[in-house]
């Protein structure tokens, strides 16, 4: 019989974690017996269940038998350094759950970009009808930096359309829903129609596409940003895309978030902003984080490594 | 040796068929020695080869030997009544070049909706960032009028995605790209999640979906029309989507085209607007169309039915 406390974000957040929600998982996986809590977290927490901004205000901790985290989202950057987790206690996200939401919502943005979208949105405000015809995805070349669950839930729906994908990461191994896996991305960015952001943001990505790197984009290149705000230099997209040297981007993560009411970010020409919900399925989220909650509790009463723990020195 | 005319559209137009486009198509179908031209048709001219707008302004023909007339679309519906065409000439369109291009822009139109993305416009421009996380398309609705090149090249994208199609048509035949297909459109409207106008404008289909129909949708139902702007009461769509009860529309037809300066379907709430270029690519497009001529001149010199033989009767 496991402790368990769930820090739910306030107010009637969709991703607020319920009662019912977490007896169907339970049931699901026949792990009956677990005391779990809601509200305050009690002092004898053995797992705490949060998504980071929320544990991010808890800190610092003051559970003594806590042996376990488990974030409700994958990217713990805004967790780092992690000099306040307690020794021994197991960080664990819930990557995994993202990849079908993420590769519709890339698979569209590449649609749009290739179907001149964001033109067609101008002209629409002008009340000009002038048609540009575009060709369909197939063979066009994709790069995707990043190859976990975000960027292979991207490549597969690329792939789907026949695009030509390389994926970029820190090993180069190769992976099936990839053409080709690479670890140096100045030498593919010339010839990529297309870069999505797909990585996680660690001391090692942060400013990852800055002005240089965006300065290899061959001439009428498009962007999207699924990964994290500050994997880019914005001031740089946006001189590219008012400039026209590249055709259009889809933004969806940015740094800080909200965007302030006076960046020109909201009024660049040709970028496309969505309020960070690229990743997350308001009907499926809860019930697949819950499915990947229990298989890491299965493994860690099992003494066996926890699938999803998060690698501290590495960020993910 | 048979004696074929190809009328370009005027300009620049990227549709207009070019002397090397001609000769390398011939080459792939063997079908060397026919006398090809360009410019004024000759008065002996057998086939003619011509978009729907151009023939429209050679009408009526002079042309006393001519036996078939090739158009470069689908859509003869420009044309009719076909009282002009002279007796034992073939009407013979280019259906099946539009399928994949089509299949994009119908995927691209249903993510947009599922993804709110009208409103994530209208929230840019107001500078507001206010997230409204929406559900995968898996397991959602589909209602598509038409099941032929445009209709099932959309049903195949829906389906990818996990949609549960609903093909509608005349006939009611089953059809491999859809879970189902049925011949009254009133029973199926109220179970629409999504609708999509694929077929032809005939005067069976025009204003086919008017403003009862429209009623019938579900509140919160998304319209994707890349069939003819006629097929709808668009008066009534505008109204709909204005007051909300439909969540978004994304059109790429319209009638009249092009759009008048004043109408009000430029502004119409979570209304998209592209100037008809969802079925087109540039790039394949005159080689597709010359592949299915030169399957329907084989079919004519055999003597055999011609494939894409417009039914003058049906319109289409």
């Amino acid at each position: 019989m496991t402790r368990i406390h769930i820090a739910n974000p306030a107010g009637d957040d969709p991703f607020a974690i319920s009662q019912a929600q977490w007896d169907h998982a339970a049931a699901r996986h026949g792990a009956a017996g677990h005391v779990v809590s809601f509200g305050a977290s009690p002092d004898d927490t053995e797992i705490l269940i949060a998504p980071p901004g929320v544990l991010a205000r808890m800190l610092p901790l003051n559970l003594p038998r806590l042996k376990m985290i488990f974030l409700t989202a994958s990217g713990p950057d805004r967790l780092m350094p992690f000099t306040w987790l307690p020794d021994g206690v197991a960080l664990v996200n819930n990557r995994g759950v993202h990849g079908r939401k993420i590769g519709e919502y890339v698979a569209m943005a590449l649609l749009m970009l290739a179907n001149r979208m964001p033109d067609y949105a101008a002209q629409q405000r002008a009340r000009v009808w002038q048609p540009h015809f575009s060709p369909v995805l197939r063979g066009r070349r994709l790069t995707v930096v990043g190859t976990g669950d975000l960027g292979s839930g991207a490549a597969r729906q690329a792939r789907h359309f026949g695009m030509l994908v390389t994926g970029v990461n820190t090993s180069g191994r190769s992976h099936p829903d990839f053409d080709r896996v690479v670890t140096g991305i100045d030498a593919v960015l010339p010839d990529s129609d297309f870069i999505v952001l797909a990585c996680p943001l660690t001391e090692q990505t942060r400013d990852l596409l800055d002005a240089r790197r965006i300065g290899l984009l061959p001439a009428g290149a498009g962007l999207v940003n699924v990964g994290r705000g500050a994997l880019l230099d914005m001031a740089a997209l946006c001189a590219r895309l008012d400039a026209g040297t590249l055709s259009g981007a889809v933004c969806d993560v940015f740094d800080p978030e909200p965007i302030a009411p006076d960046d020109r970010i909201w009024t660049t020409r040709n970028l496309v902003v969505t309020p960070h919900v690229a990743a997350d399925d308001p009907i499926s989220y809860n019930a697949d984080s819950l499915d990947l909650f229990f298989v890491n509790l299965a493994a860690w009463r099992a003494g066996t490594p926890l699938p999803n723990q998060v690698d501290l020195a590495r960020g993910y």
